[in-house]
């Protein structure tokens, strides 16, 4: 961390921004939970990294809406593995790292998935923001999928730097997506990945001030969906398909999220990082479901291919 | 494939061997369950791999015995990628590989899942035979797992090329380890790569033999085993610990097992590499079982570090 001074540094307050979102949609799960006739438990863990800096972990378990949900913040620092930071942006392997992640898995079937996430980097003298937020529903509404798409279309339009919305829409179909299965983990959402603010202090003002908003735009663009799908009526297959979509889950997040693969090979917390892995997954040999069904009408979405890549995306980190 | 002759080709014996294998673990399989009252219906599905060859999987689903379980044999040749190409042992792209591979998860949390593996390969002018088998218990029962080794023990005693038991069973051990857990997947059998039979028929031969006959052993590891366990009375608890415990055999298997990390990277058929997948599988935050419980008692053995690594070890395939 930098020297104590009477002005909080920009890590200060980026960590702090982080801690706070953490706070405001923690206290929207907590409301949601309430509302529904829950106590709103929440246990919280603050842990320190062994190589500097530390976390608060949040986590619902068996709620009555949610079944299994983290909010983690981190705010860590030190040196880089050799090998790790050549896979980042930026020189040497001083780092400083914050950011807030959460993974929702509501109990209901009918209710989605979500995931989101905000972070602000250093490496050597670069720096910068990455972030997003995608919808996993097991079953397809698509007025649930306007809704999240246009709470985030009006997310970005409200922030210059961000002001490029089906460039962020695309990044997210192109990075949610499971090549072995020709699927996409779901119906997207949002994703940039190293804006980077060298030498650009007003820039990186803009961009702290967007994640701060970011808390706000999270439960806009969740909350109603999970209100409305949360008492829907549903069967043991409907729950079995829902297990099924969860073992997707499981397979996007161990095989090729960046995230997850980095933190389990590197120094993470176990615990925190796989705060993101379902509470029930389940897998089923040869399992396509029949032609006309809503199960088959959901994969037939995500098997849409993915927007071709710009050239050079999908690199940093 | 090479020419057609009247005598078979080493290839075409090695993959005739691989199937037989097939068939005789599906035999013994199907007898445990017929034996326990079930129909030992299996599902068979012949493939063709689009670069070259082919396989026959075998799956059984909810049966009396057997949850999930699956026998596949593989029969494949052509080009390998630039990048599997430089991770293999050997020159250049021409490949050929034979194998047969399983994994059965039990429906009774007492009776242990296990996994085994034979295959012959060919890379450029390079020839070597790999191989091996495990068992994951969720519940420790120290005569299982002694009659585990003590087959396998007698196994390699029996092969020239094998008589090496302690090294081929601390290869296991350090092989199925979870680094981000500190744990072992199970209690370990036996696991040896890379037994090249470069220049040397008679090598070939004996290693061929050697697999002919792991059916025989591999029916007799598992077993008594799980005949002995198959009816033990369970509570829904353990049967949620087991559910845990899959939770990491699926956290092995797509983040560290070489063949379904190559599989999925590359051109393999999904549903037959992924037939290693539990049939359900949980994770639960911070879920540590409390002392002196069984389930304690099984994480501090698979907590035990496994044994160092000798120099060199751990490369090939």
């Amino acid at each position: 961390m930098s020297e104590p001074s009477p002005t909080p540094s920009f890590r200060e307050r980026a960590a702090a921004v982080m801690m706070a979102l953490q706070d405001e949609i923690c206290g929207g799960l907590i409301a949601l939970e309430r509302d529904a006739g829950g106590d709103g438990a929440v246990r919280e863990d603050a842990w320190e990294r062994p190589g500097g800096g530390g976390g608060r972990s949040r986590v619902f378990a068996d709620g009555v809406v949610l079944e299994k949900a983290g909010v983690n913040v981190s705010v860590v620092h030190g040196e880089l593995s050799e090998a790790f930071a050549r896979q980042l942006p930026g020189d040497g392997r001083q780092f400083f790292a914050t950011g807030t992640s959460l993974v929702l898995h509501p109990q209901n079937p009918h209710a989605p998935t979500v995931h989101a996430n905000f972070r602000y980097l250093e490496h050597g003298e670069r720096r910068w923001f990455g972030g997003g937020a995608d919808l996993t529903p097991s079953y397809l509404y698509d007025d649930d999928s306007a809704h999240f798409h246009a709470t985030w279309q009006a997310f970005c339009a409200a922030h210059p730097d961000l002001d490029d919305w089906p460039r962020w829409r695309d990044e997210c179909d192109r990075y949610f997506y499971l090549p072995h299965r020709g699927e996409r983990r779901g119906v997207g959402g949002i994703f940039f990945d190293d804006l980077t603010v060298d030498g650009d202090p007003a820039k990186a003002e803009r961009l702290l001030a967007a994640v701060q908003a970011a808390g706000a735009a999270f439960l806009a663009a969740y909350l109603p969906i999970v209100t409305r799908r949360k008492d829907t009526a549903f069967t043991a297959d409907e729950r079995a398909w829902q297990e099924l979509r969860r073992g997707r889950y499981v397979e996007f997040n161990l095989v090729y999220d960046r995230g997850t693969v980095f933190g389990l090979k590197t120094d993470g917390r176990v615990e925190s990082i796989l705060m993101s892995m379902p509470p029930r997954a389940r897998w089923a040999y040869m399992a396509e479901p029949p032609e006309g069904t809503p199960e088959a009408r959901l994969l037939a979405a995500l098997r849409e291919p993915p927007p071709a890549a710009a050239a050079g995306d999908r690199g940093g980190r």
